[in-house]
């Protein structure tokens, strides 16, 4: 099987590689065409993952595809943009068919759940498994919900609870077959598309909680020129999460562990998601009766 | 120094990061956005490039980053589209600041050369140096040349010298620090973005011979229901190329080496480029004379 045979047989398949109005051309030429009107922004981001470093060696490669596609989802999420597609570079050590069908597989239902088109990319040796997404979608033209709009006097939201992915990281790690809940949120945390489509009309701000929330919301506080107050009594937590670290280190994950895909959002009225404090003066975000550092997930 | 500070250090400069007319949004939120008109289409393809793979292990950053865009912006020239921005996923062993700021300088060379900006990315971690690029390109909507439209008749044209780069591999891989022409023709080719706008106009169908030039033809004349047939002697290659391994040898690298990102189009009248040969009814890639295995570069 030659790198043109994989491709069709694994990616370029119906269920994975379908269209949409705004694609013009997928998989099979020297580049893939959007045509989107201008009425419309495209956003994209792009996301790397590696194997021992983002997911467990010897992680169900459904899993590691399920994974991949909503992480990168998540970016989109935090803009309020509909998915339109993703591109993937996947650099691989050897050309295991089951290895591959199985991750076929897994980009399947996380490409019909997302409603995300596999529309082109590029498939390499390489020593190592590593793992490129990139991710198209689209809002209306200046629509898209920026970092940047925090005004004081707004409150701060969170979409869902935190810190599962962190708490699950360490325990995946060690075995990778792992079922439990926390697992699940690991191989397939929920990109909230839908949720940014309930808060686009109405938030001043918003990202997604991949880092941390802490170190994310001082990406907040930075972009807009603000300071928080967070009260910690607030931050929403899975029962599972508490049970299985305790309170306090289930909250450290919550505050500074990477791996959570929720979305954080500033607004100056509530109708969607969970309180967690203020949008202040001042220039970094504080927690009530804590004194922390300032730290999330460093990727070096 | 974290992820952030190295982001701004290397990536976040305006000579790399600039702006232009359709990039609404740069690196620095969740997403990089475009606003595109409707009347230009948005082309865009992701290739990654791994270390020891694709370039030599111990070649020089500046090289490696000047290689890596042009390779990737050569899609955008088959197209016959113009550069609009790239994202870059980049996975590396160390944090070696040396090592960043040639590798930032060179991207720096090549993205003012092609007028094409760093619009977003993720740098991560891994055990070895990979290296994915996607880049963004227009044409006016429905413009952008495909594979598919050659006719019986039309005749074949290339935009210069092949097998230079495919000739220069297995020097570089000896020799990483080699500065011959031929070298230069592998660590810094030109995509050949001027050629495709010469030709968008008149042009029936065109890709760029990445993969080797028969098997890249084959390309054509499959999404286009053709055969060709090729006269080898017509096959442009460099002096250089010729006296460094010989007339057969040179020949075979023109036709079956990979590395060639020179421009491979159709058309019913010649103004650009050198005429090798003509589209005929068939399947395939015939080359006059010669009884020839149809391979090129596979990337397993």
């Amino acid at each position: 099987m030659n790198e043109f045979q994989l491709i069709k047989r694994f990616f370029q398949q119906p269920s994975l590689a379908f269209s949409n109005a705004y694609l013009r051309q997928g998989i099979g030429d020297d580049c893939a065409t959007f045509n989107i009107p201008s009425e419309y922004d495209l956003h994209l981001s792009l996301d790397t993952l590696v194997e021992g470093v983002h997911f467990p060696f010897q992680a169900n490669p459904f899993d590691i595809a399920t994974r991949a596609l909503a992480v990168s989802i998540s970016d989109l999420a935090a803009m309020a943009a509909i998915p339109v597609g993703f591109t993937l570079a996947i650099t691989l050590p050897s050309k295991d068919e089951t290895w591959l069908k199985k991750f076929s597989d897994g980009l399947i239902q996380a490409a019909q759940f997302y409603q995300c088109p596999l529309i082109g990319g590029d498939t390499t040796k390489g020593p190592s498994l590593v793992i490129s997404l990139q991710v198209h979608g689209i809002t209306n033209a200046g629509e898209g919900l920026k970092r940047s709009g925090a005004q004081v006097g707004d409150k701060v939201y969170v979409s869902g609870n935190l810190g599962d992915g962190a708490g699950a990281l360490p325990l995946v790690l060690d075995r990778p077959e792992l079922n439990t809940g926390l697992a699940r949120q690991f191989y397939a945390p929920l990109a909230q598309i839908d949720f940014g489509q309930k808060i686009k009309t109405y938030a001043s701000s918003c990202m997604d909680i991949s880092d941390g929330l802490v170190q994310d919301l001082n990406h907040i506080c930075a972009a807009s020129g603000v300071g928080m107050k967070i009260d910690p009594a607030l931050i929403p937590m899975s029962e599972e999460l508490i049970q299985t670290y305790g309170k306090g280190q289930a909250l450290q994950y919550a505050l500074t562990g990477g791996d959570d895909y929720q979305l954080a959002y500033t607004a100056n009225q509530c109708q969607q998601g969970i309180y967690i404090g203020d949008v202040v003066q001042g220039q970094a975000v504080k927690m009530l009766g804590m004194d922390m550092t300032n730290t999330g997930f460093q990727h070096f």
